[in-house]
């Protein structure tokens, strides 16, 4: 079992970021989340302290947690008829699944993203959920919605996400869509709007969308509402 | 003078919203400078003193901040040829100006919005600058972008405005569009997206828009790029 995983990684001293780790990260953090600052390779390094709190202790499950109580409740609301062709878009990495075990050993994203490194944790198949999207996952089922894995991880990375995935508690899903190697070179933006086109084009509502990055949620056929999950140890174009 | 009114509302404890005061408020903060919780009417009650020690401590300041820096670093990261046309869009109200004076006298937006009272305020042309604005203002006009304030304000309020502008120190600006009366019942998306649009058809480009609500920054026309700051206290889509 390692859906503990992310729990046991959390500080003894339990607070989520105190201030005291300096309030410019804190704005920092802010200017991140909020799309302003953008187009960065690693975090400040005086706010590793502050973001590595911030990512293990309370603050960020709590985050994660007002995100998908709201897109429940907005679910909740929709008067879905055209059944069988809604969907739900799931974003992977810091979405469905947590890379937490590997960005604690890799300084929470003051090192510069090492692809190999990464790679390597991610062929193990070991990483987490992010227990708030579970519960989202799981509901979003339950009320006839189907999922749609939308990712930067690339095709060769198929089967070990999928047997990810299914490990943690997403047994099902409608596609997995992983970056196939025409789209090289493109952002994630430009890959994940053509993505989702295709699946506009074949007839599906994307009902809702959810990310960790901006890049997952803006360009074109983004859904008819999209939610922002915390990530203040990387960011992606 | 009293462009200094927004520092003489500092509480003497000076910590911008300690986590004591509740984490979820925190992250209640999180989920609305993200755009994830819309459409709200005011702010949870229990919220009060965090938002309260959020806007009136350092940390808004801070985090105004961060936006106000990134904006400048981009305005001056542009190749401006089209002479005379770029232009920058400012939001007014808790943008350019503030009405923090006003909301500490109500509650930060746990009392439902007011309009009566909020526009005696308002008539009294005492609203102090966001002097991190002010400064992005005066560094947008010496790169020779011109300014256009795009506001809610009703047509009503303009003789007021301007005085209120020009006595906190915006003492320039192309255009000051405030809303007319055939906008009425329209969105602030909506009238302001086709305010954009009239600039665009005019010849302008919008190299840059800051607002405090996703409401000024999102739609069509948004400008080249976007700059949200902060504003917990009231939502207007």
């Amino acid at each position: 079992m390692i859906t503990n995983q992310i729990h046991l990684l959390r500080p003894k001293s339990g607070a989520g970021g105190s201030p005291i780790d300096g309030v410019s990260c804190l704005s920092w953090r802010f200017g991140v989340e909020t799309n302003n600052v953008i187009g960065w390779t690693t975090i400040p390094e005086e706010c590793e302290g502050y973001i590595g709190h911030y990512m293990l202790g309370s603050e960020y499950r709590k985050d994660s947690e007002v995100v998908t109580n709201e897109a429940l409740l907005y679910a909740k609301s929709l008067n879905l008829s055209n059944h069988g062709k809604n969907v739900w878009v799931f974003d992977v990495d810091e979405t469905t699944l947590s890379n937490l075990p590997y960005y604690a050993e890799h300084v929470f994203g003051v090192e510069p993203y090492n692809s190999t490194l990464f790679n390597e944790w991610v062929s193990k198949g070991n990483a987490p959920a992010l227990p708030e999207s579970l519960k989202l996952y799981n509901e979003i089922l339950s009320l006839g919605i189907k999922v749609v894995f939308l990712t930067g991880r690339t095709e060769n990375q198929r089967a070990v996400s999928e047997t990810n995935l299914k490990s943690v508690g997403y047994h099902t899903w409608e596609k997995l869509i992983l970056k196939g190697a025409s789209f090289s070179g493109k952002t994630a933006e430009e890959y994940k709007s053509a993505q989702r086109k295709e699946l506009v084009n074949a007839g599906y509502r994307i009902a809702g969308n959810i990310g960790d990055q901006w890049s997952d949620l803006l360009g074109t056929y983004t859904g008819d509402r999209t939610f922002k999950l915390p990530d203040p140890m990387y960011y992606i174009s």
